[in-house]
């Protein structure tokens, strides 16, 4: 144990002096390093795909279920991905360094607000290797080190595809540091409760994985993490939304990818349009194969107005529990409300903070909406599917953050900066 | 215990409610609440003084020292500078729902960024009661709701502080709700780690005061903590140095008001022009009556060139444990450097990461030292004492970070708020 805190705290240092190198790169000698890793990528695709077949048995071994498996898996076109996504990485403009403020102060004082790394960057992920590259590569780019603790499942892929990475760049870049990028080379659980109490060290962690992994991760840590515990998602249809445009973007949010964070997991509906839209929409996610998990009387509209064969195996009672379920499944609950508040209080107390739609054709009622719903991503009219780095243009993202304190929402390659405040004077002095 | 734990959850609970109703109030009814506050602050004078009274009788018969209750004692001059605080906030402007950035996706999505509250703060502080009416008016502008918890000594203050504040924005204002600024109506020490466990309705807390209320608030806390532990603040006098320039900022910055946080603790000198720095500034600084606590070479130097008179009890040797130290006092760590690289090295593992200053000629040393430096605010040619909301121009402050997630250096209005996206659609679906 003592062994083990010693290692990870020396880790930790190297990694925070390799931070300071790394802040001071340029964006071209980063951009170079960049290449170096997805061309040692290209080249040492056998020797990662070697690692991932261990991986691989030794999951099968262990009874890893058939999804978690397929999740571990790499082949030719994956690593392809990884390496288009350090591409992509490299084209997008280096977040640090940028002016966000500049004044000139009565006593002449020049003051710019200046974005800078944050240092080093934990992140704590679980099964999926490429992973690895994409975080690695982001914080890069936005001159923070990392310190990667994978899932113990993806271990020799990751270990693999890390060493691969720190290769690439040493070889093409005199001055990177390979502490720079650090795979922590145990899957000991005690390693992170060690890693994060390392605080002036590790700046941040950014946790992916599953609800339990981040709720572990906030509860032991002594650095800040930034991180989403869930998608708790809502469409809220207001008494004027156009029917059209609901059931479009309803069976948008459920359908084309029910497993993911920004998926809708519940229906509110303004009772003056209760019947109609359950109807109309009711019968379309059927149709998709969604249950609909009711509260009392959208249930019973449905039981009185839907054919009998759609209604049974697709309708069910909703219970107390449902209203803040993170279902990521072809379930949605539904919900009538009285007023357009009684749906923003709703939302503001069930669900997760994340991304929330209203459908109303009122310019002043979606005002409302946007400036209540306490949640990172606040839609009119449109599906809460477009809550992701890529959609809004940011390039790439490492996550989504549901905090309040640094990033929020989307994170892409700016969201992975601090700032600081550089004061140019001539000698001034405080009176 | 489990009593005070449900009267803490209540009191988090009514502060989020309280939070939700604030959000969407206007700014001109929120300096109406803000002039009702500053009345009421007028007209209770007598009441307040009152109660600060018995918490000096308290105090003194506790054994307080005189600077500890003096720092505790309120006087007709003190509460006219507390109002004068609130009509400053009145005249800022409002920083929710301000642009940040705006953008129309390919979709034709609209894309805004807005600031928005960060909900409910916690404000944890010693014993000065002016930060009862400072902090909450900065929260309240900033449409946070406010959990005060103030030091035991100033008890009574506080509380008569806030219940008038309470009162003076309720007269005027029928929609204010009065569990915007609730102050906590105990001196149990067991509320600080309950209120920093009410993830998910406390969002943020800000600890103020000594080095080890920060530390104990740090290390409790599962809420997010903005926060400086101290400030080790250095200045750096390169070869190329303006020593009358030098002399000038160095005793602004020690000697101007040494006890806080922005104050420098250590010079830190080029060996070139280490001789001369050291008996011009030198010299000065003793006659100011500072105590020199020097390594070995700035040691000897002095010991073979100062006036006896000057060096006996003035000079003294260093050791290591000086390097970090915030004295905040007339005394000054002195270090002779070989390089530029040697002062930014020192910077970055002694200091705090508050403010640092280097005095150079150059534009290139500069830029260099200005990156390299991890602090919120680094200097060039001036004094360490502008890190300040005021001089910053911020109008006020509610404290300085050294945080590098959420605000970093003085915190204004702005600083007190998080953001969210919104997005305006026409029925846009993700394909």
């Amino acid at each position: 144990m003592e062994d083990l805190k010693k290692r990870i705290h020396e880790i930790s240092v190297q990694a925070k002096d390799a931070s300071r190198s790394l802040a001071l790169m340029t964006t071209e000698k980063k951009n170079i390093c960049l290449q170096g890793m997805a061309k040692a990528l290209q080249e040492s695709e056998e020797e990662i795909l070697e690692a991932n077949e261990i991986d691989l048995e030794k999951g099968e071994a262990a009874g890893l279920s058939k999804p978690m498996l397929d999740r571990l898996k790499l082949t030719t076109s994956r690593i392809n991905s990884m390496i288009r996504g350090i591409n992509q990485v490299i084209s997008l403009p280096d977040p640090v360094g940028v002016e966000l403020k500049k004044t000139i102060l009565p006593n002449n004082l020049k003051l710019r607000k200046v974005t800078s790394p944050i240092g080093v960057i934990s992140i704590i992920y679980e099964s999926r290797p490429n992973v690895t590259s994409d975080a690695a590569v982001l914080c890069f780019k936005s001159g923070n080190a990392t310190i990667l603790r994978g899932g113990k499942e993806a271990f020799y892929t990751n270990m693999a595809i890390s060493k691969c990475m720190i290769r690439g760049a040493a070889a093409v870049c005199p001055e990177f540091d390979p502490y720079t990028i650090q795979f922590i080379p145990t899957v000991q659980r005690e390693v992170i409760p060690i890693l994060l109490s390392q605080v002036g060290l590790v700046d941040l962690c950014i946790p992916r994985g599953g609800e339990s992994l981040i709720r572990a991760v906030a509860e032991c840590s002594h650095v800040p993490v930034i991180k989403h515990y869930k998608g708790v998602c809502h469409i809220y249809l207001h008494e004027d939304a156009d029917l059209d445009m609901a059931e479009r973007i309803v069976i948008n949010a459920k359908t084309q990818r029910p497993g993911v964070c920004n998926a809708v997991e519940t229906l509110l509906i303004h009772e003056a349009i209760a019947l109609k839209a359950l109807l109309r929409i009711g019968e379309t996610l059927i149709k998709k194969g969604v249950i609909l998990r009711c509260d009392e009387e959208s249930y019973n509209l449905l039981l009185k107005n839907l054919p009998t064969d759609l209604f049974e195996n697709h309708v069910e009672h909703a219970d107390e529990s449902d209203w803040d379920k993170e279902y990521l499944d072809l379930i949605l609950s539904v919900k009538l409300v009285e007023t357009l508040e009684e749906a923003v209080s709703h939302i503001n107390h069930f669900g997760s903070g994340h991304s929330d739609c209203i459908i109303t054709a009122s310019t002043i009622t979606s005002s409302y909406f946007q400036e209540s719903v306490d949640s990172a991503v606040v839609y009119w009219n449109a599906s809460t599917r477009f809550t992701d780095g890529g959609e809004f243009g940011m390039g790439a993202e490492i996550g989504i953050s549901t905090d309040k304190i640094g990033a929020r929402g989307p994170m892409g390659l700016m969201e992975l900066t601090s700032y600081k405040w550089l004061v140019d004077g001539e000698g001034q002095i405080r009176e």
